[in-house]
Order: C-alpha cells, then sequence, then structure tokens
C-alpha cells in the first residue's frame, strides 16, 4: 500500500532552528507588529526528491514556522499582532508539497500531518492565551495547506486581484483530504455552511472575490493596490486590544545542545534511552536542581535555564525526535528523578506569578508539550519508584500515561503528590485537566484530591484512583517486566486505534476533532489504493496518467 | 489489502424479518419486561463460508436484533423494560463472527460496522425517549461486540460464576479495535478510567467477577443460584419508572413488499431507480396521498398505513439496501414528489399529538431514518423542482443533502417551506437540528425562520441560505447535470472522508465521536497489514501460525 518509493530523510530530524538561519521564511518586527514572510527556497527540502515550488512545504518549512512563533512568545513580548504574508509574486503558498507526500511512507505523512497540526494549534493559543493575534495576508493564491495555515489565523484578507483565490484542492486534484485541519476549521471554526464547504473543497480552482467573502472563506477582501494599508491597519487595530507588556524585554531561547548518542538522547533534564531490540525507550524527567529562583524578576533572568523551561523544552524535542526518528519504539517508561518538594516549589512560584507575561508563557508551554505526550502515537506506561519526583507538574506526566504503576513497600520510602497546577493550568485537548478528565465517573472526587496537602503512598495513590496498580516489591520486577513485553507484543496499529479513543473521553473540541475525526479519516484514506495505488490520484498527480478509481463506496 | 478470499453474499440482502421467523432470537413477553433471548444457530449465517458458533454473529443476527427492538417499540406498548440474555449455555455472545469479518470486503466489514452501531443506538434511543429501559443479563461469557452489545444496555449484570466474564479481545487477538463502539463506550458512557480501560481492552481473557464491577465495566454481579432473580427484580424495578402506556394496544409493522426490479426498487412511497453506468441513483420520496387522520384515535387506526410512517420505513429501508447491495452508486438525487400543504398538515398533526405513545414513537422513527442518511457514505444532491414538496419534516431531506439546487423560475412555481418539525423533533446525532448546524454562524437566524409562515420561491430560499443554488431555466438541466457528473468522478474514499467530517460541525456527542472518530480508526485499522495482510492477525487467528507485525509505529 506504500507508495512506489517511500522515503523518509536518510539522517534524523532535528527540530531546533534559529532566526538567522530560517531558509524559508523571513521574520521582521516593526513596533508591536510582526511579519512573517513565506519565500520557501525550492532547492531547500528535506530530502532531494522533490523542489518546493510556489511556497509549497515540508516538514522543515514548518518546523522553522513553529520555531517563529514560539520565539515571538517568549522573545518578543512587545509583539501584540502577526502578519503572515508571502514575498512570493502572485503566490502567498501551494501547501504541502504534492511529491514530498508522494515520496513519503505511510507513516511519515501521518506525522508530518499532526506535527503541521500542532503548528497551527499554537497560533491558536497564542490568539487565545498570549494575547498575540495573526492575520493572513493572502497576497496571491492560497492553496491546501496554505488555505489550512489562513484558517488557524485569526482574521484572513484575501487580495482581490480578479486571480487570487483560496481553495482545498486535496479533495478533487489528489483523492485525499486536506491533511492540517481545513474541512474542520472551515465547518467549526469559521462555520461555513456545510453545502457551500461541499463545494469548496470539491472545486479546485477554489472560491475567489466577493464569493469568498459571502461563503465566509475569508473576511474580507481588498484590492492590490490598498492591499498592505488594509493589512497593516487591521494588524494595528488587533494588536491594540492586546494584554502583553510594554518595554520589557524577552528572553532568548538558546541551543538545546543534547548529546545524541546510538541509544540515548540526553538533555540537561530529559534522557531517552532507546532499547530498539526491545521498542522500548525509556524517558526520564529530572526534577530541578539547585537554587530556583522566587519571584517574576527571578524567573526573567534565569530565562530558559529555568528548570520548567527547559525541562519542557527539552521534553518536546525528546518526544518529537521519538515520533520522526524512532518509528519502531512502540512502548515508553516514563520515570522521573528528584525531590518532589522542588517541584511543588516551583508549582506554587509558577502559579503565583501567573500573570506575568513569561510565567503565562512558560505554563502554556508546558501545557502545549503534555498535549503532544498525548498525542503522540506510543504507548506510554509510567513507574513510580522510590526516588522519583511524580509531584504536581510532573505528576502529569503519569496521568498522561496510558497507565501507572506505583511501587509500594512500606521500606523504601515512594510517593506522588498534587499541586494546583494539576487543577486547572495544563488542559488537554478535550479542554478538560487530566485529573478532570480521569474522573469523570466521580467529579467531586477531583476538588477533595486537590484540596488534600498530603502525599500519596503506594496504597493510598491506588485507593484515590491515581494510579492504575501499585504492587509491592515481591511482584514489581514480574509485574512491570510483563506488562511492558505484553504492551510491546500488540498490534501497533491497534494500540494506535486504542489510545487515540480512550485518552480524550469527555468533551470533544475543535482540537480533538481534528486529531480524532478528521486525523483518523485522513489516515485511512492516506492508505487507500485510490490515493496512493499505482493508479490513484496521489501517484498520478504531475504525470501523464489519469487516476483510475475503485468507485465502491466504503 | 483485501483478505484472501473476500465474499458477500451472493444475493443482495433484504432487511425486513418477522419475530415468528427468526432463527437467532427468542422475543417473549411477561407483562411489562419482554425477554430478548440470543440463540445463535450456527448455521444460519448470511454465508456458507463460516458457522455461528457461541452465539457468534453476523449482519443477519443484527438485523433481527433491529427488527424486535423496533417491533418492541411499536407492536409493544406494554414493554417497559426489556432483558437481553442468552440461550447458550455458560455463553452469552462471543461477539462478531471472525471468520464472517476475515471473509468479508473492507466496504462488508465498514457497513456492517455502522450498522450493528445504529442497531446500538436504537436501542439506546429507546431508553432516552421511549421509555423503555434494557438490562444486558450476561449468564456466561461475554466477548468483544457480545459485550459492546451489553454497553448499549442501561444496566449490565453479570453471572458471578468464577468463569463469565466481559472482554474486548479485539486489540490483542485480533489486532483491530472493538467495531461497536466499545471502546468509546467505556471511557465515554460508562466512565471507565482510562488507565483501567486500556487494561481491559489489552486482556484477552477479560474481566470478571468483583474487579468487574470495581472497574465500573459491569453494575453488579450475583452468584448464579440467585442471577435470574436478581435480574428479574431490576427489570421490574426499572419497568416502574416507565411512562409507557396501560392497555393500549400496538400496531403492527406489516411487510413493506416492494417491487424489486434490475434497476429500481419501488415502494408505496418511496422510489429508489439505479443508474449504474452512471454510478448515480435518484431516490424520489411521494407526499401524503387521500384523506388523512387528524386524531391519535385516527392515526393508531391507520397503523402502518399512517403515511408518515409507511414513507420512513421505506425510506430506511432503501437506504439500508443502497448501501449494503448498491457499493458502487456513489451519488444519490433526491426528489420529492406531492403537495406540500399535505407534508405540513401531517406535520402539525404530529407535533399536536407528541406526547402520545404511538405519535412519538413515529417521530423518533423519522428522525432515526434521517440519521441513518446522515451516515451513509454517499453523496446526496437535493433537486427541488416543480411538483416537489420539499415541506416541514420531507424538507429534511434536503437539509441531510450534501448540496440543494433549486429550480428558480417565474414561470413555473417551486416553493419549499418549514414547519415546526425543522425546529426541534429531528435531531441530528450532532444533538442539534439540521437548521441549526446550517446555521451554527447566524443562530438567530432559526428561529426567525421558523417563525416565518410563508413558504419560499428559488430567489427567496438561496437569500434565506435554505438551499445552496437557485439556478433558473436557462442553466438548470446543465448545473445539475455537470454537478453530477463532477461529483461522481471523484475519489470515493476521499468523498467518504469528506462528507464524514463536514456533515457534523457543531457539538459532538457520544453518538458522533462513536461514527466519527472511533469508526474511522477502526476503518484504518481495518485495512492495513498488521491486521488483514497475509500474516496479519485477523488473518491468522484460528490458524496454527501466528501474526507477525511489522512494528513501526503510525
Amino acid at each position: 500500500m506504500e507508495s512506489a518509493t517511500p522515503e523518509s530523510p536518510a539522517t534524523a530530524i532535528a527540530f531546533e532552528r534559529r532566526p538567522e538561519t530560517y531558509r524559508h521564511w523571513k521574520l521582521s518586527f516593526e513596533g508591536p507588529v510582526a511579519t512573517l514572510a513565506m519565500d520557501v527556497q525550492e532547492d531547500g527540502g528535506l530530502r532531494p526528491d522533490y523542489r518546493l515550488k510556489l511556497n509549497s512545504y515540508d516538514l522543515g518549512v514548518d518546523i522553522e514556522l513553529a520555531d517563529a512563533i514560539q520565539r515571538i512568545r517568549f522573545e518578543h513580548p512587545e509583539v501584540r499582532a502577526v502578519v503572515i504574508t508571502s514575498l512570493k509574486e502572485r503566490v502567498f503558498c501551494a501547501g504541502a508539497n504534492i511529491f514530498m507526500l508522494r515520496g513519503s511512507t505511510h507513516a511519515w505523512k501521518v506525522n508530518f500531518c499532526k506535527y503541521t497540526n500542532e503548528t497551527r494549534l499554537a497560533i491558536e493559543d497564542a490568539s487565545a492565551h498570549s494575547g498575540i493575534k495573526f492575520i493572513a495576508a493572502l497576497n496571491g493564491i492560497c492553496a491546501g495547506g496554505g488555505y489550512e495555515l489562513a484558517l488557524a489565523c485569526d482574521e484572513i484578507l484575501l487580495v482581490d486581484d480578479g486571480n487570487s483565490a483560496v481553495s482545498l484542492p486535496e479533495t478533487p486534484l489528489l483523492g485525499v483530504l486536506p491533511g492540517t485541519g481545513g474541512l474542520t476549521r472551515v465547518v467549526d471554526k469559521r462555520k461555513v455552511r456545510r453545502d457551500l464547504a461541499d463545494c469548496f473543497a470539491t472545486i479546485a480552482e477554489g472560491v475567489k472575490g466577493r464569493r469568498a467573502v459571502d461563503w465566509r472563506l475569508v473576511d474580507a477582501v481588498h484590492p492590490t493596490s490598498r492591499f498592505k494599508e488594509h493589512v497593516a491597519r487591521r494588524a494595528s487595530e488587533l494588536a491594540a486590544q492586546s494584554d502583553r507588556p510594554r518595554g520589557e524585554p524577552g528572553i532568548a531561547l538558546g541551543p538545546l545542545d543534547p548529546v545524541v548518542t546510538e541509544s540515548a538522547i540526553s538533555y540537561s533534564a530529559v534522557q531517552l534511552e532507546l532499547d530498539r531490540d526491545k521498542r522500548v525507550a525509556t524517558l526520564t524527567v529530572s526534577g530541578p536542581t539547585g537554587p530556583q529562583p522566587s519571584t517574576a524578576d527571578g524567573i526573567v533572568s534565569m530565562g530558559d535555564r529555568f528548570w520548567p523551561l527547559r525541562a519542557f523544552r527539552e521534553l518536546d524535542d525528546a518526544l518529537l525526535r521519538l515520533r520522526f526518528n524512532e518509528p519502531a519504539i512502540g512502548t515508553v517508561v516514563v520515570k522521573t528523578s528528584g525531590a518532589a518538594a522542588d517541584v511543588l516549589a516551583l508549582d506554587a512560584t509558577l502559579l503565583a506569578h501567573q500573570d506575568h507575561w513569561l510565567v503565562r508563557e512558560i505554563i502554556h508551554f508546558m501545557k502545549r508539550t503534555l498535549k503532544r505526550m498525548d498525542l503522540t502515537s506510543r504507548s506510554f506506561f509510567a513507574l513510580i519508584e522510590p526516588g522519583s519526583c511524580f509531584a504536581g507538574s510532573l505528576f502529569e506526566l503519569a496521568l498522561a500515561a496510558d497507565r501507572s504503576y506505583m511501587l509500594d513497600d512500606p521500606e523504601q520510602p515512594n510517593t506522588i503528590a498534587l499541586s494546583a497546577m494539576n487543577g486547572r493550568s495544563l488542559t488537554m485537548s478535550n479542554g478538560l485537566t487530566r485529573l478532570a478528565t480521569r474522573f469523570l465517573a466521580t467529579p467531586d472526587v477531583v476538588a477533595e484530591l486537590l484540596a488534600g496537602n498530603e502525599p500519596f503512598d503506594g496504597q493510598a495513590a491506588l485507593d484515590a484512583g491515581l494510579v492504575s496498580f501499585a504492587p509491592d516489591e515481591l511482584d514489581w520486577d514480574d509485574e512491570v517486566r510483563l506488562a511492558i513485553e505484553g504492551r510491546a507484543a500488540l498490534s501497533p496499529d491497534a494500540l494506535t486505534g486504542m489510545e487515540a479513543n480512550l485518552r480524550f473521553a469527555g468533551p470533544e473540541t475543535m482540537e480533538t476533532k481534528i486529531f480524532g475525526r478528521l486525523t483518523a479519516w485522513q489516515n485511512w484514506i492516506f492508505i487507500r489504493p485510490n490515493a496512493v495505488g499505482e493508479k490513484g490520484a496521489l501517484t498520478s498527480y504531475g504525470s501523464q496518467s489519469r487516476p483510475e478509481f475503485d468507485f465502491g463506496r466504503t
């Protein structure tokens, strides 16, 4: 079912970028308005078998975009509006590169779409929580993933030049779905009527001008001569509504510099050890060490060395490397190491200053990283052992895990603890905290648990429903070993689907719709012969031959 | 990707059944309690290549179940509680037959799961709206689809005999997901903690006794000696809460007797014409003819000849035949024929008597049939032409369609009209009416439209947003023809996914989760080599060879 020549980049993907070396974007600043201009280098793809024409993109382009959004949040607190536009003539963005998709494995396509979805959601998160509004200034044709990027912005302005249209040509041209939340955002975010959305998503050439406004696909169209002026005006109007600080300096996000060996990736506070024979990784997060700041100024001074920011940046990077570079690792054992009291003290510091712009950014970043874990299609088993520090925000790792095992041995003190961070800040994609999702059946329990101040030993944690199992010393080794071995033996596809369904009980949001409903359909279509078979639409695109379909409906 | 020997039954499937000729269920009545006992005949499958051992089931078994639920609602208004149990020794139900699944095409598996899901939801609909409570009396092992049937009931009672367990062994044994809503109902309906659900869904042998209660998988366990007594007691307790009528006779649901030819299925009020060359069907619903009752007694007297019930039963049957017997028909043109005033008069009659038990059943059945249309993976285009009667409840057909085209010609009067039925009764799976879903962007419009009493001509309907397009006489033929031809040329898989994402904007419910998220993942897994490939788990089950997985995670 895979494409004839599936390829991944020959070397492992790294996810760190610096604006100075961006190849595809120009990031500039003018007072409270940042401009992020797309200028994709045709020969700058991650693989040599495609050229990134017409501002089409691959993962490398999106990694730079994600980096830019992140740096605007942390390094530029003065920015209150971001204009996303293009430096190409008459082209905003042609979407994900089709030849890249065609030459990619199924797993690569799926991971690529997941990552680009997370980047779009990071834009919406910045708009919802950081006082940064985004304008898509579509100064040329805007197709597929290009329009999906626009959909992630707060406003979409389209040039009215008789030619520039927005479009989702995936279904008519490629026989697949728009892969980055497009269908969901069209009907759920922009509330386009479903019959108009149906037409729109089947018209390869898209919709332009007045009709694009009437159908709610864009917010306004402006003639070429006045386009920049209108964009600038809306950017300053949106910037004026922001609550971001004035006159405060940002902090620099320095390189993470992990030590990468054949079997491990080691950061300052995170370690990922890989046992490829067993298809199991061990992910260990170490708690804070040394003195920690207790004031907002102290946090700003520490900058990217402040433990919560550093540890979660490292965790985020480790999860991404795991996803893209280690597809055969199916199970991840999650551990922590350190002093619970220190984690809890930092949680208290964070909450005491949560209205400070930087602390706000740190907390939302922790939240996004934990969401990245929820959305990582690997089985996570948390092992809670003596010397661990599953407390407060780090206990979220155990809550995010598919199961948790806690050693219950009176002779080896071993506890977990909650903090107020578990009660509201670190919400999942479904809009609930992990505690609220865990206790859907007994919602009152959440407040009771959060009101307590005592740590929980194994038996208490088990009784409270905070861990899955609490074996004693005698059973521990065997029970844990059998659980991990058993997991590693199951069908990876069935596990991916099972976890995607069990992890997000409770309410649905646009976010869970995108990752649940839309992604799943997209994955299905991405392995159907009508798309990727020898005569499928994705395979045939750009060649002389037309696709041939098996017209049986499923 | 299909299984080595995919097969569908050689003859077309018919969906009508009568209790007198059930092969797999015994339906009995004792006062307000009905008992539906599963006793699947091993040699009673729809195909000869599998045997339905241990109360495992195929589509034929589920068609009888759906028929029984329907007849209890219409023919037995005295029933207030239904006990679902088994006549087999020590076995409640082993779930969907694995050898049937293995020998089925991908499309058959998907349609089978969709139908069984709809049957489970019909049980929950009867519980929520008809005053009929369901008890799953698990008097033996209950695996996979058997447990999913139990999950659809209001209460699950399990015999505590040291052996009988509930289980979802699909992932560990077959490398697929439970196909009938199991994962969603475990965490969302029964609110089982996700880590316990994770364990449960990977333990092939399942969970029994006290632990099954502790994990919320069942409501109670009782020893064999007292099991029947406990079931009977709970059944009468639940029956006592019902608002169903006392001493009123039911109505008989007679056969539909369609005339089936090579190119058409003709019922009394519904006609389905098939153009297999063009892969297009025309579905025409004719409005009421002759005198109609205006009292509840009159409706009871007409029974199954009462037009709303008859027309929607025929529509339901036509949709099911289309799904299973006509996979290559990708586009359905929806038409109506008759007098709008007559439809509107019947809508008024229905609403005037909506608290009468039979009228209540009829309205909920109309609702379920329209949901069946929403969930049918074919493109529906409504054509609103002179002589049509897209009014009130029949206008729902246009609202359910992916697009609607209305002829706008001053010389040929052609109107649509709304009724109060469009305002509340006929909700979609997302819990909203089709009007509310259509106007998510401008919710106030719904009340304004419903308040008006005037019919809409083409231009007025277009202006109000009630139809997609209103071409004039000059453009009509070409525009409609091109739309239908264009649709029929697109990838059927991409259309299925696109429609599934566009049709259900707005809130999500357990129902939309099952059909969106869960079904899509299930479909994906159902075509993965790890399940259905030569060495996949589903292929290998029951043979000497163990499955071999590609362990790459997606």
